[in-house]
């Protein structure tokens, strides 16, 4: 089985990602990422997923986004709620953090050099993307260009593959998949501004996305929010 | 004064591009990256090229590439010693960190979406490059396009520009151009396997390249080898 790389944050999308790489006949090693979120309780979702589909190798690698700042999810600026549809549909907004896409895909290619693996799984998605800037496919692509400029296996004519399969799906279409697929979604967590015990706040824009996504897919939130 | 971010390892190369990024006209916000690096003596000189040439911002991001692996710096491989030069000429050194550049990178330019800063600094040289594939100009080039589609600013329409002013520099030009900036060498740290009070091998390609770049440059080098 060949190895691949799957960036593994514990929310819903990557545990789909992570469910597509294993249903395409790869050996997953799961990258954690922690980068001073607001959220950690995203890190222990991320390993229980992790244990839950059988996964063998997990890296953990922290780094300190606190010291670069700019996001309401790694500095002071706090998480927006209740945001309306219409309102979310614009622009990029404050949970934006700076490069993290480029910062998450370089520790994969990293990772993937150093285990020999050539391909990397990100679960980025470009329908209810957020407006995030660094997941559209235009940026994947672009980070497969310089994964084979950026490396020893490039310069030795090999191509390294960065799969967004989630990439054309909307959130509900994601659930759906995920479901099929087995994936447990108890244990994924999405919320960017959880309580101390990691109960989800039901108001940010993670929150909001998530649950019109279940409703959408005409499947049960297992999620407890703290406002029904 | 346009404010840049500047990589700065505490190793020559980074010196002088600071030093060159300040006589440029740029406000520098110096990056230091501590990854795991058996070298960490570099850190503290990083410290002190920093304020030598009076810079007022310093951020120090951690990043445990340890967890990553596949280097001769930040893992258990040997540093190899005394490789003649046509050996050194030849290929990718086990001092290769998988997609290193890609990640310090990638961390300069969440700090300068952060800052407010479009311009960033890095003292890649392609002369004596080591084999190191992301020291190569074709890597900065596609990092830059990567960046227009990676970031909020990018959205917007403005472009980040990844400066690379060593690229067709050889090492006896780099100490040429910072003997003549002021840039203070006996700050700067260049060896990959130093001896627990920082003190140079004399033996490891980055000590051998340094020794010949100041003696091609007719400048007298000020550190001290273990072994002269």
């Amino acid at each position: 089985m060949k190895r691949a790389v799957v960036l593994l944050s514990g929310g819903l999308d990557s545990a789909t990602c992570l469910g597509l790489a294993r249903a395409s006949g790869f050996d997953p090693v799961c990258l954690l990422v922690d980068y001073g979120q607001r959220h950690r309780a995203e890190l222990a979702a991320a390993r229980a997923v992790a244990r839950s589909m059988g996964v063998s190798e997990v890296r953990e690698v922290s780094v300190d986004l606190q010291k670069v700042g700019g996001s309401a999810l790694t500095g002071d600026i706090p998480v927006p709620k209740d945001r309306p549809e219409v309102e979310r549909a614009r622009g990029i907004p404050v949970t934006y953090v700076p490069a993290r896409n480029t910062l998450f895909l370089a520790l994969a290619l990293g990772l993937a050099e150093a285990v020999g693996a050539r391909d990397i799984f990100i679960g980025v998605n470009a329908v209810d993307y957020s407006g995030y800037p660094d997941c559209r496919p235009e940026f994947i692509r672009a980070f497969e260009q310089l994964a084979a400029l950026a490396t020893r296996a490039g310069v030795q004519g090999e191509m390294f593959h960065i799969h967004a399969p989630l990439s054309g799906l909307s959130k509900a279409d994601i659930i759906r998949t995920g479901a099929r697929l087995g994936v447990d979604y108890s244990l994924t967590r999405s919320c960017y501004d959880p309580d101390p015990e990691g109960g989800a706040c039901g108001r940010c824009d993670s929150c909001l996305i998530r649950r019109q996504g279940f409703e959408a897919a005409g499947i049960p939130d297992p999620t407890r929010y703290a406002r029904p």
